[in-house]
């Protein structure tokens, strides 16, 4: 397994130049004050397809050799992963294939369509995923860019972490949200290259916490029945995104699910701004006081902003509307 | 009654320099498809205390004479403007007090009192706000600075559109919401000054079309029964606001809850920011097309951000927290 360095991070930052945006650092008073430090946030909700995974993506497509961008690129996901591929292989001329579970929602189906990819629908179970997925392969050629388990994918995901280094200056701490992974170690490989003595800390959900005992037992942990409203954050650790968690992150922390949607109303209540709860995973240890960084210059990644709005506006809003 | 005109709104651009933030005009691919035009948002729900009220509220504050510093200020309002005079008079070194009704909502009367201003509360009535409004200035003689009919505070709330063109340069059109009608006609002094063959449109509530039903009869309509979910457009058009508006401001349009909603979910899904309905109102003549704006380049101001968020997180997200 040969690892991605912060060379490759460096190389993904010129490759995905002028494809991905370059999303502000934004900073608020308010926030600083609950926290009692000084937090940068990279606000990665305004990248393209409204979320980092843009970043990988581009990166992974932007890479592929001359045959390979003929054969198209494939991948199976629900989420955010999937229109950033679709999109990334549409502003590449690259034909594009997503396997996603039937009961999927609707609406991501249709972004997902929308940027242009064949959407493939399989049963709701790991098995089919997989299967459809091997098939298609067989079938097409296709090269597989995994959502986060990829030398590419994570290379592109440490540019936000580049991008807010070179912005804020120095850092104490880093934060970012763990999941399958892919952030955490493209943002450690960043941020320790750039910035030696910052520590590097992961943020997951304590419902879906593999990643915190896999760093704490040294083995990866593969089993996990995922109990958390942090949708994008439900997916088990990759293998080369531990191997580099493992050596370059300082710690990772659990979040409960209350923290969790606290974080992420003060977030939109404070900067106005719309994150995901994913996002707010990497929030919540500062605003209760639980990281012990008080006095510090804090970096935080806001991974992405992709909301399902229908569970915001069905409520009392429209009943209001229809007869207040 | 002596008009503001541009140069009040120049000389205002001085006086709150520094003190109020310079927003960022953001721009949206999504949108600009939708609308089949090029649209400049002025993202005034970053503003001080979440709306454009504190570009007003700072120059009113600051062009106090030093006595009438030392007297204080004072104003009635539930809603953003007492938020944003609090603020500014806190940052002058000013005494500020804010009367309320006594229904007002809880979380606003504590984010005024957190701004250091005094809350005093009154009958929920008119008459009653304005009585107690009278006593404690004829007890105080504190400066009171009216929510928007005040040559000062209108040449603040222009600021925005100032800021605007001076960065989109060239605009067919500007739009902003009326209510009392500060802003539009703030925003009518800059935008005819710098671009005098732009048109400045008014976009209003059809449950609250009173500044609409004055442009088109020629006489202020001063009685309405409002009924709008855009609570930030409740209010009726003031006299010199009418004045500047009248000779100013192109056309008014009107549009329904329905479609404020439906533009307000639009902005939040696409750009990733939180604004108030009352934003909204100034987007959704764009989104349904009812304007013709199309292959135009359009200036919108985006007033605030200022949701009761309750209202989104009482729903569905906290069901899930508690048994999903």
């Amino acid at each position: 397994m040969v690892l991605p360095t912060w060379k490759d991070v460096d190389e993904a930052r010129e490759r995905i130049a002028g494809v991905a945006h370059r999303t502000p650092v934004m900073t608020c008073g308010a926030i600083d004050r609950e926290a009692g430090a000084r937090v940068f946030f990279k606000c990665e909700n305004f990248q393209r397809t409204g979320s980092f995974k843009f970043r990988g993506a581009a990166n992974a497509v932007a890479s592929l050799s001359p045959v390979e961008r003929v054969r198209g690129v494939i991948t199976h996901s629900s989420g955010n992963h999937a229109q950033a591929l679709a999109l990334a292989a549409k502003l590449h001329g690259v034909v594009a294939t997503v396997v996603m579970p039937e009961n999927s929602v609707s609406v991501k189906r249709r972004a997902t369509e929308g940027y242009g990819a064949t959407v493939v629908s399989c049963a709701p179970t790991l098995a089919a995923r997989e299967e459809t997925t091997a098939h298609l392969i067989w079938e097409t050629t296709a090269t597989f860019v995994h959502p986060h388990d990829d030398a590419h994918v994570i290379s592109g995901q440490g540019t936000a972490a580049w991008e807010l280094v070179s912005e804020a200056g120095f850092l104490d701490l880093v934060l970012a949200p763990v999941g399958g992974g892919g952030l955490l170690a493209g943002t450690a490989l960043a941020v320790r290259h750039l910035l030696p003595n910052a520590r590097v800390i992961g943020c997951e959900p304590s419902g879906a916490d593999d990643a915190y005992r896999s760093l704490k037992s040294g083995t990866r942990v593969t089993e996990l029945v995922p109990d958390t409203l942090a949708d994008g954050l439900r997916t088990i650790l990759g293998e080369i995104d531990f191997a580099i968690i493992k050596s370059e992150v300082f710690d990772i922390v659990r979040v409960a699910d209350e923290a969790i949607l606290a974080a992420m109303r003060s977030i939109w209540e404070r900067m106005k701004i719309v994150i995901e709860p994913s996002s707010a995973v990497a929030v919540a240890p500062l605003l209760d006081g639980s990281l012990g960084a008080s006095g510090l210059r804090i970096g935080v990644i806001l991974s992405g902003g992709n909301v399902d709005l229908d569970r915001v506006f069905s409520a009392d809003w429209t009943a209001k509307l229809h007869g207040h």
